[in-house]
């Protein structure tokens, strides 16, 4: 299923009716007081939109392949190339279009779980571009995962509905026309924001900057940064808080305990308040605040008015000097417009920070039961296999399973987890460590040197966190944990190339930053038993901090009851196979790479060594002494860039002299450039990094460049 | 005056008239309801104090010189060895004994500025250690220009001073009996101190928290973060905030404006208050607390009870989960005890936020007239040379000027500032830019992204941070502009040792992180030409992120009206001095030690070739071709740690087969460990850096070891 086309097999699949009736629920046509002004009549100005036939039963889409495509209908969507054809859309149809738009992300996320939290910003996407002139104003956008409206209405249907036919490979590309700052890690919108709404003003234009964020990255210190930095520079910048609920797991909105910091339990009191403010109130408040001049008392009695009738917790955003409005019904367009409409048409506002309540999966809500469907919510999900029975084990599982058999021998060990997003077998280990388990969300920082914090109290903190997201907190692991050689054991998880998640999700850098650092040890596992083993070294190591990585999404295929609890001594690889001329020296998950590359040249009849490091730092002396010794060539592979692992052996063996004594090195790393979103292997082969890709490097050492190149054909 | 002993030459020095009239003024008993336990005949129970006269004229202080020193009198300090001896002072002697450490401070302060900060944190460091137990309780400090009556209490008297002789070099250890955490960069300590007390409750353990913030840190992501934290995991923790007056800049308190974002001005608004809660509203208000259980409505009226009796901008801390307490005065000893017994009373109190407002310079003061005494305040300052009239020159003038010149050439340059205090010569820059010039404080990650969009938005920022602290931002380098290729101008100042400031402020890992990245160039000037030039290059650089850094405090010796706008070629290095069979490639600072290598040699008779890199990225090929093919050996020296650019050139040297031709590399680089604190010299010495380690290198690999040896000598 997950590879098949699906929206042509749409209309005959029985277990979407519910979504086909939510289509024609909302087609009704609801009374409101909407500016006049806005007739269906004005479509004419449009010529572009005049060829298709808007609401008729049979509609030709613009798909990629070519096919007719009778089932689906999105009559409004299928007329808009640029948000500026939603200007003169009337209230009627521009509700039709968030129609349109929920029912193709609906379909789309089928196939690609990344869909699913785009759902929550349909009817917030349609009024901001509806109320805001992109790319005149510049819409800055903070998760990706929320983008996908917006690239719908940008001109980019067509790429999407390719990549969710081809699993959803990451399509939102850094700055274009309507995207004036690339999504990262997110976090990054209000920063960005307030730095294009400081250059507008030394610029003397006029654009509108709207900086979206997400309740997932408010736990993130870079927005209180920002936006403190925000209510001090007193630039105007609207801010909206796209804040999720999660109809999937209604106990978060119940119980604010059971979010994971206080801010998102303040958050989740706005949110339960069910206290959604109307337009005519907004308009109220704001009119006081445009009155309110500088006159000191008046403001402090509009802040108790304020203190009295909105609820609590907006007085965060006050503190930061942002202005509050909120909450609003994000999936009430008339809402929206009438909110959006007034912030846009002040000038002189400030900072403000309009407060959104939506839901995640308003779409895939059975409506006529109040049930939540089941069809997309039930069980886990990989992006490679879509929704799954019984999910193959990957590392995560095999490190999840280590981790859980030491803590079973020892009480202390305790587990703080950071980053976006948590990895389904995480779940299990949170589960099975209560009150041991600590997950911090967007706080890496914190996360780092609360861990050293734990460590200091006598625990055994794993503190674990994606590669990537740990140059968060690089700081923290240098001041609060190398430094001053505390026992933290960090996990990176997701080393190396990510597949779909792209350049931004990747763990290209990780070994570099962390094996420069003097009390670090570093270490790699090549496989699954390896893992094992290196959690139990890291729990037994209690005098300095560790780091170990492992890849994302690698299938283990040995049997995890094989799993004895066997610490590997710290600094000593293994020989794995002994040959001639030619040694590799694999780092971590290219060991197999490299193990690849045997196979390859010993069908050439070539007979190579290739070796496992296990270890960056401390290096094991005795192991590459050998392979200098015992070789002509010395071939270092690793899944990161410049400066790890190569690096730290070219550095021993110049300063041991064996590198004068004539051993030949070549390193193997990362490109020098981002690999963005493809299929692993692709990636791999992009990088350079396949069994084939180190033979040839071996080959070409050898001479033997025209098999060499046979051997890239 | 600097080096010179002045604990001996206090008592004749005539402008001090006022601290000696201040120090008996305090003398006076006052009334209070202080618990009736505390008398002075309790000092009786420690031995140890028995031999020494209490409150005479003539005092035998326990210098560490041996001298005898009967000026300054520090009758009750001089009889704590640790904070135990604190417990039975009555209140009379704890506040003699904070003049004591007042006095003890403004001694020492008078050579090492870094001093100046802990004369803010007097009083409280002594409630501290009457309420609490060190080192069973655990006191984590946020600062360490905080720490010195902390190290005066527990031990380290006679170091400090000796320290304080030789112009204070850092003597803040990491973690010992009475320091569970070290400082680092600020921000830590509610991370830290929240995992020991998650640590305590784990392990079923009775010992208190206490973490000391600072106002300057509250605005750094990380401290939200972790309040965020502690709020939600409700562990009992005390955090004080100590939240400092500046009395010499006392606009800072008159405008909210004034100070560098909203966090400040709100922090600000609540000093100007003076609105100090006394000890019997403190208990009605802890009561309530405890009291009011979980009933909803109960807590509604507590909080509005309390908005109208406190002051606005407390809530900030409530809505992040910590129960505030404040604001108190810092400088009164029984407030002080009041709160801090009451805090320290109550079990299940979760977070509390107690809000200490205090002054820096209140011991400097003129009592007399409220004029600030001129001898401390007066002037810039630096470590090195005490207070200065007419200061040397340094490459961060010389970037100010370089960076000026820009700037009135050009309208859209505009620098973003961050991290912990700021270089005397960035003033003139900031005064200059006027608006273009933005200071965010200890907030690296929302400085980096905010500069990304400055750019986005048209303009070029120089983005300006401590080598050490863009550490805390490395993400948004990645993500927000490294990986979206948009030109910001990182500059990084104190890049490699920093003497005094030790370990914690060296920028040791830059050059390894920052070069690893794809679109980044990396450039260091050797000289202060060179750095006026990279200046320029950075500022017509448009297509991508450049980063140039240079070291602290090295004083530049040649005329800076000789700059002439000439920007370099990017990746282009240049030959210095051209010889034979070895080859000196330096990158920034380390050119002129490869200078004093050559002319080492060159008394010998010895020629050899020096070059400067001036980039590590990119590489100038052509240069490391031209040096391996014309010598035996090329030696890379950098002020680095391993994976920057000896890295850089021997990944290139290798795929390029220079390697495998003939040529034997050497890398130069910071060793593999934190370099403490010590004078610049003595630091390069201990890093293996000097003009004599590298031509002993040199010597070393032409095989006259002996006249090595006999160099280094």
């Amino acid at each position: 299923m997950a590879a098949a086309p699906c929206r042509n097999s749409f209309g005959i699949s029985a277990n979407l009716d519910g979504s086909s009736r939510f289509l024609y629920r909302k087609l009704e046509f609801s009374a409101v007081n909407f500016p006049p002004n806005v007739e269906f009549s004005r479509l004419g100005f449009y010529p572009s939109l005049m060829c298709k036939e808007y609401g008729g039963h049979v509609h030709c889409s613009s798909n990629t392949d070519g096919q007719t495509n009778e089932e689906v209908l999105t009559p409004v969507l299928d007329m808009i190339d640029n948000p500026m054809n939603l200007k003169n859309l009337s209230l009627k149809e521009l509700k039709q279009l968030a129609d349109d738009i929920r029912t193709e992300l609906s379909i789309l996320s089928k196939t690609n779980k990344s869909f699913r939290p785009s759902l929550s910003a349909v009817e917030l996407t349609v009024a901001i571009h509806h109320v805001f002139n992109a790319p005149v104003d510049k819409i800055v956008w903070d998760i990706e995962d929320q983008t996908y409206p917006h690239q719908l209405l940008t001109g980019r249907r067509a790429r999407l509905n390719k990549s969710g036919q081809t699993n959803g490979l990451s399509s939102y590309a850094c700055r274009n026309e309507y995207d004036p700052f690339g999504t990262g890690h997110g976090c990054s919108s209000i920063s960005s924001g307030l730095g294009m709404a400081v250059a507008r003003d030394i610029k003397g234009k006029k654009d509108r900057i709207v900086s979206v964020i997400s309740n997932e990255t408010t736990m993130a210190g870079q927005v209180y940064e920002a936006m403190s930095n925000a209510g001090y520079l007193d630039s105007n910048l609207v801010v909206i808080l796209n804040d999720r609920h999660h109809a999937s797991n209604p106990k978060l909105d119940q119980a604010p305990k059971a979010s994971i910091n206080a801010v998102s339990s303040t958050l989740s009191k706005l949110q339960s308040s069910q206290f959604f403010r109307k337009f005519r109130e907004v308009a109220k408040v704001l009119t006081k605040r445009i009155g309110r001049g500088m006159h000191e008392w008046a403001a402090k009695i509009d802040e108790y008015a304020r203190g009295m009738v909105g609820p609590t917790g907006s007085t965060l955003f006050e503190e930061l000097g942002l202005y509050y409005i909120g909450p609003v019904d994000g999936h009430n367009i008339e809402d929206l417009l009438c909110v959006l409409h007034e912030v846009a048409s002040l000038d002189s506002m400030g900072p403000v920070l309009v407060h959104v309540v939506t839901k995640e999966e308003y779409a895939v809500e059975d409506n006529q039961t109040g049930k939540v469907s089941k069809d997309v919510i039930e069980g886990p999900f990989t992006i490679e296999s879509g929704p799954i029975r019984s999910r193959p084990l990957t590392y995560s599982d095999h490190f999840v399973n280590a981790l859980i058999t030491e803590s079973e021998i020892d009480d202390d060990i305790v587990v703080v987890h950071a980053g976006m997003g948590m990895e389904t077998p995480f779940r299990a280990l949170k589960d099975k460590l209560g009150d041991r388990f600590f997950d911090v969300g967007i706080a890496e920082q914190h996360a780092v040197t609360f861990s050293a914090g734990l460590s200091c109290g006598g625990l055994k903190p794993f503190c674990v966190i994606p590669a990537s997201f740990l140059q968060r907190a690089y700081d923290q692991v240098v001041h609060d944990v190398d430094r001053q050689k505390i026992p933290v054991r960090f996990v990176l998880t997701s080393a190396g190339l990510v597949g779909s998640d792209g350049a931004a999700h990747s763990g290209a850098f990780d070994i570099t930053f962390m094996s420069c650092l003097p009390n670090m040890i570093v270490m790699a596992p090549s496989d699954e038993i390896e893992l094992a083993r290196m959690v139990s070294t890291a729990a037994d190591i209690e005098d300095r901090p560790v780091c170990l990585r492992y890849p994302r999404g690698a299938i283990a295929s040995l049997d995890p009851s094989l799993y004895l609890r066997e610490p590997i001594e710290v600094g000593r690889g293994r020989l794995l196979l002994e040959g001639k001329d030619i040694a590799l020296l694999g780092f971590g998950s290219m060991v197999h790479n490299c193990l690849r590359a045997h196979a390859v040249l010993a069908h050439m009849g070539i007979d190579i060594t290739v070796a496992d490091a296990r270890f960056c730092k401390p290096l094991d002396m005795k192991l590459v002494r050998m392979l200098c010794k015992n070789h002509k060539f010395l071939i270092t592979v690793e899944e990161g860039s410049i400066g790890g692992f190569g690096a730290h052996v070219a550095q021993f063996i110049s300063l041991d002299g064996l590198l004068d004594a004539g051993i030949k090195w070549r390193p193997i790393t990362l490109p020098d450039n981002y690999i963005e979103a493809a299929q692993p292997n692709e990636q791999l082969a992009a990088a350079g990094l396949t069994g084939n890709h180190i033979a040839a490097t071996a080959l070409n050492l050898l001479g033997r460049t025209r098999d060499a190149l046979l051997l890239m054909c």
